[in-house]
């Protein structure tokens, strides 16, 4: 800020900056990111008999918890002296990519397969200056690449597989903390990647072996029936659910998520298509907005509450991922036909809404 | 919360409730609201020579500054004991609208003209469950319907004739003084309806008032060309500019802005659709993905930039008043053909990205 007083929130590497590695040599990079709402659920909290918080990581500046790894791993890049960031992803990771490059000085690589996306869906890695360059080939094929590619030319990989990634992604499990003034007794999550579970449970073990907080919560995980690599135990070819950023048939983090799961006491389990669409509505009934995908923790949430699972009183976090704007589509398509036509004179918008009250 | 401990931003009726209306009986309706980041822009800095931040309102819940007035308003409708609220908008304050309603537990009525608008344009309002009513007519009669049928049918109006609205909106104003421990030199902001500039001025008096800071900034508000009703002194019948949130020919804050551009030494201005463009994409330069309609503050700086008018070390905030994620079509449009078509071969990658180092 160039010496000018901030007394914001600061982003996550100067405000957690004693759990994450940075050092005098790392830039100052933020684009305030982290500090999401966590909002508690009013509507669930009292049909379950718990006390049921949302984290809405849509809050983030490119409106998903990809933030929280990216601004470490683009950091981190950058004080290595790279120049370049290169990734292969079609959504979020995209999105988050080309924003902290942008932000650090630094010039993104997209990868996407040719044909594969709407462009659409790249509209913020477009905008925040990103290079993206369509591969003729599928998008296993573009990760190949961009794993072969980055080293011989000097570019920083921000895939999942940068380390630097989870150890960002922590902080939300710090903040969770922070805000309760303890740990939750659970956590629930969507499972695409696997990625977020572990980096939770990495949060929650830390700030517990620094004392900050006197337990550890039990972790549950849910993936997409169509996607559920985990639980069936092995990968899926090809994995299919509408909640697009779980749609993952064989997840980067696969080991650390069981890790995470077993010794907290959770578990990985599924819900389908259709459960998640129900929990996305149920979460817009607490004013939410969330992507489709983050609504398989809310549905794995009901799931273990049909199952007779929960105990009364718990403290329950449900991690919401995405902003329900990054895809408006399945709002409106399983919304089904939501607009009714009156007549514009007083008497007929009268009539019709009249029953309103 | 039923009790818990809660150590997060409590969301703007709890923070600011000595400068609201919030007395006992008001409903603690929050989706954490406000606490929006103050972002130093560190390219623009730079280049101007001055201290420029960009009050990013695109991290509020529904994705726009609506929230900080939406949340002031439902929350006195429910307080009155009204069970439905209803607005004619098709765009943010719809989303708003609908969000705080379903968070109060009140049902939201929204109006938008036959034909007028995409429905992908009202996702959020549809997916928080709103009832959408299509009126045979244009916008303004549906505004007008509003305003008719509210009282008999003992609705609450939330569109910006509701006075709760401006009031909730001051809090912008709070948060940056609270941010940067002094109000700034100058504050730029996109004006359409006129409400906004007046609400931060209303903020920044009632601090300035309250002794909570020693100065008051200069206010510019800038209109977009095809809409400057107010620089040109009279409505505009059909308004044009592809900054769709700025679209308005006959501001309802009219008198409000002149008063606080004039009374701050500031101005209203206007700024051309090119240089809206532009300043979209030096926004994102920053790692900032806004609406088209925010870049009118940015493009309104780099207008006085130009004429000379800025002074040297000035602290000066730009407020975006939405996120990016509302319209991406623009940023598709904008950028134009943004995808290179690559073989799948490592050869082939290597010598398009060659280039990139």
């Amino acid at each position: 800020m160039d010496g000018q007083t901030y007394r914001g929130w600061p982003g996550l590497l100067a405000q957690y900056r004693s759990f994450l590695p940075v050092t005098e040599s790392t830039p100052r990079l933020t684009l305030h990111e982290g500090n999401t709402p966590l909002i508690y659920a009013e509507v669930l909290s009292e049909q379950l008999d718990c006390h049921v918080y949302l984290k809405f990581e849509g809050a983030n500046p490119t409106g998903s918890f990809k933030d929280r790894g990216m601004v470490m791993a683009v950091a981190k890049a950058k004080e290595a002296g790279k120049q370049t960031v290169i990734c292969a992803s079609t959504g979020n990771t995209s999105a988050s990519a080309a924003a902290y490059a942008a932000r650090a000085g630094l010039q993104a690589v997209i990868l996407i397969p040719h044909g594969y996306v709407a462009l659409g869906k790249l509209a913020q890695a477009v905008q925040y200056g990103a290079r993206i360059v369509a591969i003729r080939g599928n998008f296993d094929r573009a990760l190949e690449i961009v794993r072969e590619v980055a080293e011989p030319l000097g570019m920083e990989i921000v895939n999942s597989i940068n380390p630097y990634r989870l150890l960002g992604q922590q902080t939300a499990a710090f903040e969770i903390c922070d805000v309760l003034g303890r740990a939750p007794d659970a956590l629930y999550i969507p499972v695409g990647n696997a990625g977020n579970i572990s980096a939770y449970w990495m949060g929650f073990e830390a700030y517990y072996h620094a004392g900050h907080v006197q337990s550890k919560p039990r972790m549950f995980g849910f993936e997409a029936e169509g996607a559920a690599a985990i639980v069936r135990g092995e990968p899926i070819t090809s994995p299919e659910t509408f909640a697009t950023a779980i749609r993952i048939g064989n997840p980067a983090s696969w080991d650390k998520a069981v890790h995470a799961a077993d010794t907290s006491g959770g578990a990985i389990d599924f819900v389908t298509d259709d459960e998640i669409a129900s929990a996305y509505r149920l979460i817009a009934r607490e004013g939410v907005f969330a992507e489709p995908a983050s609504a398989a923790s809310v549905a794995g949430l009901m799931k273990r509450h049909r199952q007779g699972s929960l105990t009364p009183g718990e403290t329950i976090v449900c991690v919401l991922t995405g902003n329900g704007l990054k895809d408006p589509d399945s709002a409106i398509r399983l919304a089904g036909d939501t607009a009714e036509v009156v007549d514009g004179d007083l008497q007929s918008v009268m009539a019709a809404l009249g029953g309103t009250r």
